[in-house]
Order: C-alpha cells, then sequence, then structure tokens
C-alpha cells in the first residue's frame, strides 16, 4: 500500500451546513449530487452524508455525536496566524474546545468542532518545515 | 483559512499494534514519545492515543467503537491494486467492512477498518486525474 491519503470524507448531518461553514472559512469547493469536494494540495477533502457514508462503508453507525477518534490539523506560519484561524473559525460557527495556546513541544495551538463535531487543530510548530505550498514535511528526529 | 490539511491524526488504544499495521502494509514512519508519523505526500499521518488526542483536543471521549463518521481513501491506478490493497489490508489483520465491487460512479472500491476502526476505502477512479506522485485532482464537473 503506497503511503499517501487522497480523500478524507467527513460525513456531516445536513451537505449545505457542512457547506456553508468551510465557505464561510474561505473554502471553494464544488458539490455534484449532494456530494461536495474541496481541493486541498494534493488531496481533497470531502463533504458527504453521514448516512450515506456509513452505508456505503459496510458500517453500522452507532452514534452521531461526540469524539469520532480522529484530529484534522492545519500548520500555519505564525501564533498569529493561530489566532486569526481559530477567530475566524468561531465567526464561521465553529466551537472553540481549546482556546490557542503554548504547547509542550514548543508551538502554539488551538482545537475546534465544525458544526458536524470534526475536530481541527490549527497549529504553529515551528519543527516541521511549511512549504510555500502548504505541504508540510516531517523532521528527521534521530538527527535533530 | 487556506484550503489544506497538514496532518491526520488517528487516535488509537495501542499505539504499538496500530504503527504495526501499517508497517505490515509496508508504511515506514517515526516514533517521537509514543506518536507516530507518517509522510504522506505534502501532508502527515499521525497515530496517537485516543485519550491523549481527546485530551489535547479538549473534547470529552464519550465511547471508543464505532463508526467516527470519518473516512480515509487512497486512490490507486486499477482495479487490480484495489483487490491487492484490500488483500494485503486484510493479512495485515484489517476488517474488510465491504469487498471490492463496482461503484455508483463507475470506479471500483472497497473498504476495510484499522485496529482502531478508522475507516480506509481503496478506490479505482477513472474521473479522478491521479498524478505519478500520488496526488489527485477534483475534475471540473461542470465542464465534464
Amino acid at each position: 500500500m503506497e503511503q499517501r491519503v487522497s480523500l478524507i470524507t467527513l460525513g456531516v448531518a445536513d451537505v449545505a451546513r457542512a457547506r456553508d461553514f468551510y465557505e464561510r472559512l474561505g473554502w471553494r469547493g464544488q458539490e455534484v449530487e449532494g456530494t461536495v469536494f474541496f481541493q486541498a494540495g494534493g488531496m481533497v477533502l470531502v463533504l458527504w452524508g453521514r448516512a450515506d457514508l456509513a452505508q456505503d462503508s459496510g458500517i453500522q453507525d452507532g452514534s452521531t455525536d461526540g469524539f469520532g477518534g480522529v484530529a484534522l490539523a492545519q500548520n500555519v506560519r505564525s501564533e498569529a496566524d493561530v489566532d486569526d484561524v481559530v477567530t475566524a473559525a468561531r465567526r464561521a460557527g465553529a466551537t472553540v474546545t481549546r482556546s490557542p495556546a503554548k504547547t509542550f513541544y514548543g508551538g502554539y495551538a488551538g482545537y475546534f468542532t465544525d458544526p458536524d463535531g470534526h475536530v481541527w487543530e490549527i497549529a504553529y510548530n515551528p519543527g516541521f518545515s511549511l512549504a510555500a505550498d502548504g505541504s508540510i514535511t516531517v523532521p528527521d528526529f534521530d538527527s535533530s
């Protein structure tokens, strides 16, 4: 199996509401038959009905609330950028679950959840290289 | 907020078990203080203790089983590649929740869950451009 991810699909209760949230944050996507596709670097973030996603996956959907066990993160270029994105998310309707603060690894980060409870961390991490195109690279920890 | 994802963190019950699963699939990562980082294109897939991730996010972790509302996907280059990856995943300890089959959009896909229930779709989708480096591009649906 190649070491890469092509799509992240977020199961949502209401595709229009979820799309509106990400568009308030400045994202632009395309909707096809009730599915929204956001190009995100070399990957795609998808919004799709949670029940449809569960059914398509062949999985029973037991609960719709609470922590799903997954967090997405966006690394940004400064502590001020963390504050700005978390503020923008709050204004777009996110719930801020951890206000931006210093982290144990010497960075600065905050967390919010989108209208369906999907978790996002916005982080400034000086230890991870962030390229102009937004791609990030894990440092070689053995030599660092 | 820029339209990109830097990291996907999967909360897991046992980091060593989860790492072993992905390494059986051929992935190679680095472990630092109980956290495993896999470079995945311009992004990073992270394995971290589920309780640690919930606590760091400022979120109550109510349940640890079942559907988390998120699916990751890897698009591959042929139907045979779908079969091969799903077979390799089964051998590595995955639960195949949907055996590979034709999809409604003219592709071919199967689903499995990793040892912590995180959902993966392996898909051949002739409508999405897949570059040599594994990056994918959403088609322009309006003109297609």
